[in-house]
């Protein structure tokens, strides 16, 4: 009998406001999981799906599996044949890293599978988003380093070279989950609404607020890690696309919420709070606007995960 | 005999890069102080200047002077009379923050000296960043932000109002200072050489190394935040007119160090290194391209600083 590893990656949430292509924090909320063993036909295949999203995500061409054929291919193990079970219990095209947390627990099941444990998380990083990349067009990190590190990752790319870093922080979200449709290639959508050049000054504000974001919350001050998660470039050109958006907003803030914006590419939305019980609040605010909006819906409380580990 | 009170406040360096009117670091390789008191005269007034710099700095008008100003008047205290003895210690005009130190050494005094210990460092900050833009034409507050609250200060602007907070880091740095003429108005003059506008993409990827800049110095990861501090929008339009640029940036590297930038608006030059032992090599690899290239000059190296205190 095969042996066969599971592990478990958490959901995520992009950006927080100016971190784009920077920031991603790891989400409690939701979470995959992926089996792995290895087979003897030499191919990388995803045998099942289930969970609760299990019908919303494709089995051939799925992250995971070029995931771990990335991973394979940068550790000189191409010949070796891998079969996957995936566990879906992030809601697939919401802005919560789904594909991320897929293509984040394939890697680190594989890893574990081949007793790599000691692999650099980088190199998970840069396998897992060359696999996201299936799913999002081109590769971006943030998700995939939040589902992969845990607590909040914070990414950088110089000359081609993937480098992450995790910052251990506490923090209270309330997070906004809209069953609308969106586009097929949601992301690469959203990133074509993106200016091609910003003011000199618009980068400078952008900068001092993504600097105070992770210093407020390194130093637990919320409320100023709430007021820099106000994004000047990339929100305002998304949030017409998000359903109920200034609604949303005005829920959050109404609800004792320190911070709002949207959930990596969105349609979700995220909000910072002081605590767990302000969070509930907040869901519960953003409950009752997707209500009245006539928007099938799901909000919830998360607090930052831990990394993808072995179950 | 009228009470004096006595506070020092340490020479800084802003950007480390990435970091325009974002980031400043409090450096203990200078510091100025200022000793203050009330006078029956009802004005503010630098009695007397001292100090290797004395020379170098203007009694009338100086940062100082309008430091205390703006304080008063924040505080509603407009009325009364301060007499100022300032003791300069930090080099003037050379991007370390010299005018930034005076202000802010100026504004903890006259706290002290009217009994507000408790008052938000935001306001003194706000108070010394007023005053210093006496001298560099519009107010920017890394660098009184660093000096009053030492450590590595984060600096955001939130419609109008100035936030600032604190993060403790332990790093070791090279600084290297020539003794070059610089314009007039130095920093106004290198504010002219910044770009109206940038490509989102550059907007992006130096996002990615402010964010890892300030990570890597928390995580105390420097190879990382050394490799962060290249900052592609400010830097490369400034470092031209950097005496020995190139050749100071050789020679940092050859010595083992991990970053080189300019130090604020220059002409002062920045390096990050892995010990007290490295850095100093750095600051002699300084001295040796100074000498080469003709110039007078000054290395030293530097740990991060103490806010500013009462002596």
């Amino acid at each position: 009998m095969a042996v066969k590893v599971r592990a478990r990656a958490y959901s995520s949430s992009a950006n927080l406001g100016p971190g784009f292509d920077t920031l991603g924090i790891a989400l409690d909320a939701f979470f995959d999981e992926v089996t792995v063993w290895e087979n003897s036909n030499g191919k990388v295949v995803v045998e099942e799906i289930a969970g609760p999203y299990s019908g919303l995500v494709r089995r051939k061409g799925n992250t995971a599996e070029r995931a771990v054929r990335e991973f394979l291919l940068m550790t000189g193990q191409q010949g070796i044949g891998v079969s996957m079970r995936i566990w879906k219990g992030v809601p697939p095209g919401r802005g919560l890293g789904s594909s991320g947390a897929s293509a984040a627990a394939a890697v680190r099941a594989v890893a574990g599978l081949l007793e790599m444990e000691d692999i650099p998380a980088s190199l998970l990083v840069m396998a897992a988003g060359l696999g996201e990349s299936e799913s999002s067009g081109n590769p971006h990190y943030d998700n995939v380093a939040a589902s992969i590190l845990g607590g909040l990752a914070v990414v950088s790319v110089f000359r081609e070279e993937v480098f992450v870093e995790r910052l251990d922080v506490e923090a209270f979200f309330a997070v906004g989950v809209p069953f609308v449709s969106v586009p097929e290639n949601k992301t690469g959508a959203m990133r074509r609404v993106l200016p091609e050049s910003i003011s000199f000054q618009e980068h400078v504000a952008n900068s001092q607020r993504l600097a105070m974001l992770i210093t407020g919350l390194v130093n637990r001050d919320y409320r100023l890690a709430g007021r820099a998660m106000d994004d000047l470039i990339v929100t305002p050109r998304r949030s017409v696309f998000i359903p109920c958006y200034e609604e949303l907003k005005k829920a959050a803030f109404d609800s004792g919420g320190l911070g709002f914006t949207i959930s990596g590419a969105g349609p979700s939305v995220i909000a910072l709070a002081e605590s767990g019980q302000e969070a509930a609040e907040i869901a519960k605010g953003f409950s009752e606007v997707y209500s009245e909006c006539g928007i099938r819906h799901l909000s919830t409380t998360a607090k930052p995960a831990p990394g993808a580990f072995i179950v």
